[in-house]
C-alpha cells in the first residue's frame, strides 16, 4: 500500500515514521510513505501557500491552486478505483475501526493536512473523495490525524502485525477487551485475580467475558 | 502547564515536539512538555517492562511495578489537586473538546503510553486519575493519541494561540464551521461564491449561518 501525505509540516513525521509499526511496515514493504511538502508548491518568490478568508474572519486559508499543484505532482485524481485522497477536518465524516478496514483494503491512500484555520472550501468540493475527522476535538493541524490513520489502517495490512492479535480484537471498538494482568502476581497491597492463577481456561474465559 | 509523557518510544515525540504549536508553546514557557523513557524502569538487566498476560491471550501487558516505578520517578501521584494522571486507551472515556478545555486548566496532565495488547490492570484501578479514548479505532500504541492530547490542550492554554482564532471555532466541535475560501477568486472552472466578493457583511453572515 502507498500512502502519500501532503504537509507544510514534513519534519512533524520523522519521529513516528522511524519508530513503531510505521517504519517496520515499509521496512517489509508492505508500506510505502511518502511525504510531500506542500511549501515547496507555494506561489510567487515567496512560496506562499495561504490567504486571508473572502469576506472576512481569523486566520489564513491554503489556496486551491497550491493543493491542486500537490495532487497533481504526485498523479492523484479524485474518483480513481482504488485511491481515496482525503482531508483531515474536525467537521468530517468520523473515523472509525470499519473505516480502517475499508481503507487498508485500498492501493493508495493521500492524506491533505490542512492547518486549523482551514483550506479553500473548492478543494472539498471538487478534488478530493472524503473529508475524515478523528475525534471531536480541535488540532492545530492535520498532521496528527494523518498519523491516526497511517498507524490504524497500517497495522491492518495483512502481515503487518500478527494474526492472532487482530483476531482478539473486536472489528470496531475495543469496548470487549477485558482486564488484564501480568506479573508480578502480588505488588505491594495489589494483588491479580486469584481465578487468573489457577489454569482453569473454562472460568477464566467465563471471568472474562463477564468483566468485558 | 506541565505535561509528563511516559512512553517506550521517545523518539516519536522529537518531530511533533519541534515543530508547529508544541514547540512555539514550549519556546514561550506557556509548555514544559518532559519525554520520560518507560524503559530505564525495566526491572533485571534486560530492563523487561512486560511480560505475557495471566490466563493466556496474544501480546504482552506492560507491568505495574515498572509503571509505578515512572511515576514515582516524577512524583505523580493519583488524585493529586491539579493534576490527572491519564492512560490512553481506545476503551476508555471519549476525548473531545470539553474535556480539553477541562485540561486546560490543569497544572499538569501525566500521559502513559501503553502498547496496543494493554497495561497491567492494577495501573488503571490504583494508580491513575482518568482512561481516555481518542476515537473509536485500534492503534499500535498511546504515543499518537499523546499527542493529540497535547495538541488540542497545549492551543488552549492562554496566550499560546490569538483569542479571535478561539472565538470563532465552537467549544465543543467544529461542526458550526462554514465552507472558507481564498484567493485566486477563478481557477479554472471553480469559482469562489460570489455573495464572499461583495464585502456586504450582513449578507455574507446569512450565507454563512446557512451553510454551516
Amino acid at each position: 500500500m502507498k500512502i502519500d501525505i501532503i504537509t507544510l509540516f514534513p519534519k512533524m513525521f520523522v519521529g513516528p515514521m522511524n519508530e513503531s509499526i510505521m517504519w517496520r511496515a515499509q521496512d517489509k514493504k508492505f508500506l510505502d510513505l511518502n511525504i510531500i511538502d506542500l511549501r515547496q508548491f507555494g506561489i510567487t518568490d515567496r512560496r506562499t501557500v495561504d490567504d486571508r478568508p473572502y469576506g472576512g474572519g481569523a486566520g489564513m486559508i491554503l489556496r486551491v491552486d497550491v493543493i491542486n499543484n500537490a495532487l497533481k505532482s504526485i498523479n492523484a485524481v479524485k474518483d480513481t478505483t482504488g485511491t481515496k485522497i482525503i482531508v483531515l477536518d474536525a467537521g468530517g465524516e468520523k473515523f472509525n475501526q470499519e473505516k480502517a478496514y475499508e481503507y487498508s483494503k485500498l492501493e493508495r491512500l493521500v492524506l491533505i493536512c490542512g492547518r486549523y484555520e482551514g483550506i479553500d472550501h473548492r478543494v472539498h468540493e471538487n478534488l478530493i473523495d472524503d473529508v475524515i475527522s478523528v475525534g471531536a476535538y480541535v488540532l492545530t493541524g492535520g498532521e496528527i490525524p494523518a498519523m491516526v490513520i497511517t498507524d490504524a489502517v497500517t497495522r491492518l495490512i495483512p502481515g503487518v502485525i500478527k494474526p492472532e492479535s487482530l483476531a482478539e480484537e473486536s472489528h470496531t471498538s475495543m469496548d470487549s477487551e477485558y482486564p488484564q494482568y501480568t506479573r508480578p502476581p502480588i505488588y505491594g497491597k495489589l494483588k491479580v485475580p486469584e481465578i487468573l492463577l489457577t489454569g482453569n481456561h473454562g472460568e477464566i474465559k467465563r471471568w472474562r467475558d463477564k468483566t468485558k
